[in-house]
């Protein structure tokens, strides 16, 4: 993996600047910035808990797989940042060849672009008038910033914006495909993308389709089924927009339950995968191509570190992680080693561990590893993410975009 | 309400440091320290969204009502800090009267004693070497810190580090109520209540027993039942203890939906309530004495004001806020002035509120006003909280202990 991240000099530059938290853009190297303190170099079982904790071998494989296994298919990696909100990740991914990356939120984007990410689409809609003005200063700054519309006022108050700030703002069109955000497809999608192409100060540089309902769908063919299903309209919505001599250079959709099936649909050009990093409980589900039980593309990279703190009752521990630490999403964590284990995350401080059988007899003290339920959630509840590498701490990862849902 | 906080002062502070983002510790009055920015005095419907919102007359009311409540029945207010992680809040909740607070964690135990709140209650156990240490050193830069045990040999282990500290230490043992933190009641407890009396270094005050699973029980008398039964065993062994000879200064438990029926438990010295300063959804469900299907003992003063993003498909409505701004908690949020909504935050970064029958027609751009689901997990999200007075943002309350889950 060639990235221009030098971990020498990061090692030096962490090691200099223990015990110090760094504040956006302030940055001494222009680099994405990383906490650092007196954690470096501990092992993962010392850190205190709930600590969250990333394999980095194994999250550098899963970076690579994504691009190995769509690479001659023409489909480039356009990875979503609220799933980790961190400029380092967004950085990584860029390294490993991705075109570009999306945000959900303006303040996310915000927090890459100020953060040396060139490139962010904005996949949800800016449509008040406080956050359309903040966008197009956004864009005025950094030319890498693309954002969604779905409505035809929407555009309209996008072109007002952009020529009071003097830029011409990069547009795509979201097209509706689960009742959630977008156009409707067919005449309504293909008329907005010509509002947007005719605004003299927008640029319209394609489209974004996003079935979120397919994702976690069990089963490889279900998923494929469903999406070709889905992507019927917008295929044709998009070939009625090329026909109409609008350039789509952006035809983008697709998360990590779907990547590996949008090879199929003509003209299809970016996946906007983001869990594929860490994976979770609910994605290895799901089941993939070779393996009806277990979705495994990609390998859990995410864990919690928590404690036991109580044994009192048998075939019950009870931890220091609830839901402020795990979210309720369903499947729970799983702890890793201990197969039988059912974690229970619904209490806001504790979590509960009922179990038939366990490898070892736990103690009150003892750190448990628990890979996530849902890791876009989990990561927003943390402040830094703890790169661990050969069991140790090799350094720390500030979720800079956390909390930011505006 | 008598406090110590000066309005007029504060606002002076925060006009003149209109921008700034203040660090802990680093407040140049030595008060709780409040973000500030340009926000100040903006209606409450021109935030950019997704956006907590405390109605600070409700809330000040809800503050008031837990005392009148309690008046004369010998029994205080000792609120839990997990709801709303804010040193500025627990200074309003000291103020009214509070005996103290509980905190759940170590660190958010320590940003509220180094913040100014001087009795701290942390109602869960730190059992490794390094919290028990960070804990031992809290205790000796504030004597008001008091920490939970229920093991006898985390028991040791805390007299051994607080004799290293040089410190003697308030301890309540925690018994089991709900098989989740505590030693089992009876024997155990008394034996373990002795033990910390006998340790030199450690200073027996008195215990803990709170039943999480009465709190959202529906039905006053359901959850009244289901109290006193909890509390027999309490009761015994907290008198197993008196007559032992043991100082049981604090019989705390309860929390907002059991506050007002502990006035039957001999012993009991305070509550630990949390939400009934915010109020919630779920606490909403349950009902009072006197209302068997809504809780009004306490108002309603905590919203998400949210952006409707979406509005292509009838009887329905897509909102800027999902998961990462409401949780995914049961039941769903209540959109203020609209009964028949139904809000579901099951999507990250989405709302999908549907209906059969609204009061206006919404238009993309429109915000609405969200009840919370669970307040406690919710105000975790967020960075700030906009102090609301007659529709106005009035001040900013950071959530100074956010994300603090260690």
């Amino acid at each position: 993996m060639a990235h221009h991240f030098d971990r020498r000099k990061f090692l030096q530059y962490t090691g200099m600047a223990g015990g110090a938290f760094f504040l956006p853009g302030k940055s001494p190297a222009g680099q994405p910035l990383l906490l650092s303190n007196s954690e470096i170099g501990l092992s993962k079982w010392e850190l205190e808990t709930p600590s969250l904790c990333l394999e980095l071998e194994v999250m550098e494989a899963n970076l690579k797989k994504v691009h190995q296994a769509l690479e001659g298919s023409g489909i480039g990696v356009r990875p979503h940042v609220k799933t980790h909100k961190s400029p380092y990740l967004a950085q990584l991914q860029m390294d490993a060849g991705a075109v570009g990356v999306c945000a959900a939120k303006l303040s996310e984007s915000e927090i890459m672009l100020e953060n040396g990410i060139p490139q962010v689409l904005m996949t949800g809609v800016n449509v008040t008038k406080g956050k359309i003005e903040k966008a197009m200063a956004l864009r005025k700054r950094h030319p890498g910033f693309i954002q969604a519309v779905d409505n035809p006022k929407n555009a309209a108050e996008l072109q007002d914006a952009a020529r009071s700030a003097g830029v011409t703002a990069d547009v795509v069109v979201d097209l509706d495909v689960i009742k959630r955000s977008g156009v409707p497809t067919g005449k309504p999608a293909l008329e907005l993308a010509q509002l947007v192409d005719r605004a003299p100060n927008l640029r319209f540089l394609g489209i974004l389709a996003y079935d979120g309902g397919a994702q976690h769908m069990r089963g490889h063919a279900a998923r494929k089924a469903r999406t070709i299903q889905t992507f019927e309209p917008v295929v044709a919505t998009y070939e009625s927009m090329v026909k109409s001599g609008l350039n789509v250079e952006i035809f983008s959709g697709a998360g990590t339950g779907t990547y590996d099936m949008m090879g199929e649909v003509p003209g299809f050009t970016d996946v906007q995968v983001g869990s594929y990093l860490f994976m979770d409980t609910q994605y290895m589900a799901i089941g993939s191509r070779d393996n009806d039980t277990l979705y495994d593309d990609f390998d859990p990279s995410l864990t919690v570190m928590c404690t036991v703190i109580n044994t009192n009752h048998p075939n019950r521990l009870i931890t220091d992680s609830g839901a402020k630490a795990f979210t309720i999403n369903k499947p729970g964590g799983m702890v890793i080693g201990e197969p039988d284990f059912s974690y229970n995350a619904g209490s806001d401080e504790y979590g509960t561990i009922t179990f038939d059988r366990s490898n070892k007899t736990y103690r009150v003290g003892d750190r448990l590893e628990v890979i996530v339920p849902h890791c876009d959630p989990v990561i927003n509840l943390y402040v830094r993410i703890y790169g661990i590498r050969r069991g140790k701490v090799e350094m720390i990862i500030p979720v800079m975009a956390r909390g930011m849902s505006r």
